[in-house]
């Protein structure tokens, strides 16, 4: 069985002490095998635990057993934890680059990337709004077709806009946008997840799901029309529906994923319940990708304070949904 | 001690039978006296306890030891559960005006409302958006002052915005509502639960709290010279921070309420962590005022299977706030 490659991140931020800590929590967790891309100095700078570098993947399995494997990238430089430069970002984009290529190539059977830091690969030239752009590419996938979803223990949302202004948000919720999340997110449930038949819900843009056009008419114009289209496909899609009352633990258990118009939407209610173990994953793609559903935590690098439960939760998930894409014909 | 005022809301929806439970709840939950003003065949048609008409206030503490106290209104004419029509909606504002008055000229020490429809109120001329701004003119507050909190165990928030289309609220979001808005909840703080130096935060508007203008400019615009402003007064207030990691266990600690800029990014947190028992206060009023954080729900009216959990929080904040204004100097 393949292991799983996760990439490091940045070297100044929480990513080498919590993918370590992951690795000290394999029993316990029944994690599966991984190793980690990145530059080992930035692991042993700020955790005492066994780490062996590995020149080739295959090496990697056995060498789990007893201490972390990293496939080494370029030297990330001085490495002061909580205080990133762009040679650390330059390692960051090279442990990714070299992660998502062995996951395609075969090598590794999904990809788990750590948090890297935005301004300093913008400060190197990185032209992609996230990581999760730069995989798409490199999978051959239009960026408008992959598709984030935050995972918790019991819920899991779509954010259908991202990192826009709330204030452009009426206009880019497109019939087009809505459909194209759906059939993606319902895909994604079926390959990753194994759910036959997702149960999807829609969440309103306005207060109340708009009242029936009382307060704004997104649901009426847009939401409803792309519901339609959706069902008429088969796809179990309930809504739009007032988003408040979506995310409470009975209204949890009615869906397998809700869409949500903009980014605090989904995201509130999944850190506001999962803080500490949410993870990122990235449907739409020919591959696995996971990642924890927080940033590189620069404040308290280095600490040994970091909460690893989020990495934790993304590796077990990329083992788990690789797993059932080895079942499913090809 | 005078007994608390409960308006029973729309005699078809479940607030009837929410205020009979919470009377049968009242030494189990440490209620202080209240009496309901009503339709007495409202609770008696959906509760088998004791119920006690009263035809003057003063009967009510003595009352309320073995039955449910109500002061009756006019009759509602035929109660079915779950089918409101226009003359339970004159029942239910009539019980509401009532009980209003009362509170007002001091015969009762605090208004708790139960949950009315909007829809059957406006058939029947009912030109307010809701009750608190009723409640608002007839304590002679504009309806501006009167602020709408709403309030969980370990979460109170404040939505600046609430019953308009999503895509207006960046346009209403001024520096002149924010601080409107934070120095009526640092007051409602203070006066209602005793907060001396209560500690806000500001919720951004856009993901991430627009990261420093990346993502929208209204938190450097709009909120950054509110906060100013606010903070030259000696008012406590943080922020503006993400809004999707402020209501995680740890970060509802460090603050006493969260000031948000629309209804779903405060009303998402509290129906997400508290759907069964959240109460709203109205802070800016000489009187105090709360109610269930849920409506008429006529869907399960008349089932015996309604929650009165958030009817018993909302009379018990009442209680300990009228408690606290009652020790304060006039």
């Amino acid at each position: 069985m393949f292991p799983l490659a996760v990439s490091l991140g940045d070297p100044a931020g929480v990513g080498p002490e919590i993918v370590a800590k992951a690795w000290a929590a394999r029993h316990h967790r029944a994690l599966p095998p991984f190793f980690a891309v990145g530059d080992a100095r930035s692991v042993s700078r700020v955790w005492d635990g066994p780490v062996a570098t590995i020149r080739d993947v295959r090496e990697a399995a056995t060498v789990f057993v007893d201490a972390l494997p990293i496939l080494g990238v370029q030297d990330a430089g001085e490495i002061v934890p909580g205080v990133p430069d762009t040679e650390g970002a330059r390692c960051a984009l090279q442990s990714l680059e070299m992660a998502v290529g062995l996951v395609r190539e075969g090598a590794a059977r999904a990809l788990v990337t750590g948090p890297v830091s935005k301004s300093q690969l913008y400060a190197i030239g990185f032209t992609y709004p996230g990581q999760t752009e730069f995989v798409a590419e490199r999978c051959g996938v239009s960026r408008d077709n992959a598709v984030m979803m935050l995972a918790g223990p019991d819920l899991r949302v779509v954010p259908m806009t991202t990192h826009v202004p709330l204030a452009d948000v009426p206009g880019l919720l497109t019939i087009e946008l809505i459909v194209a999340k759906a059939r993606a997110t319902v895909r994604g449930l079926q390959r990753n997840f194994g759910i036959e038949q997702p149960r999807l819900v829609l969440a309103g843009l306005n207060p109340h799901a708009g009242e029936g056009g009382a307060i704004g008419r997104e649901e009426i114009d847009v939401m409803e029309p792309a519901l339609a289209l959706l069902r008429a496909e088969g796809i179990d899609i309930g809504g739009p529906f007032s988003a408040d009352t979506l995310f409470h633990p009975r209204a949890r258990a009615r869906y397998d994923a809700a869409l949500c118009a903009y980014h605090d939407q989904a995201l509130v209610p999944i850190k506001t319940l999962f803080f500490d173990d949410g993870v990122n994953m990235t449907l739409g793609l020919p591959i696995v990708r996971t990642s924890p559903d927080h940033g590189t935590a620069f404040a308290i690098a280095g600490q040994d304070c970091a909460h690893p439960g989020a990495m934790i939760a993304a590796i077990a998930m990329a083992g788990e949904a690789a797993e059932r894409r080895a079942q499913q014909p090809a």
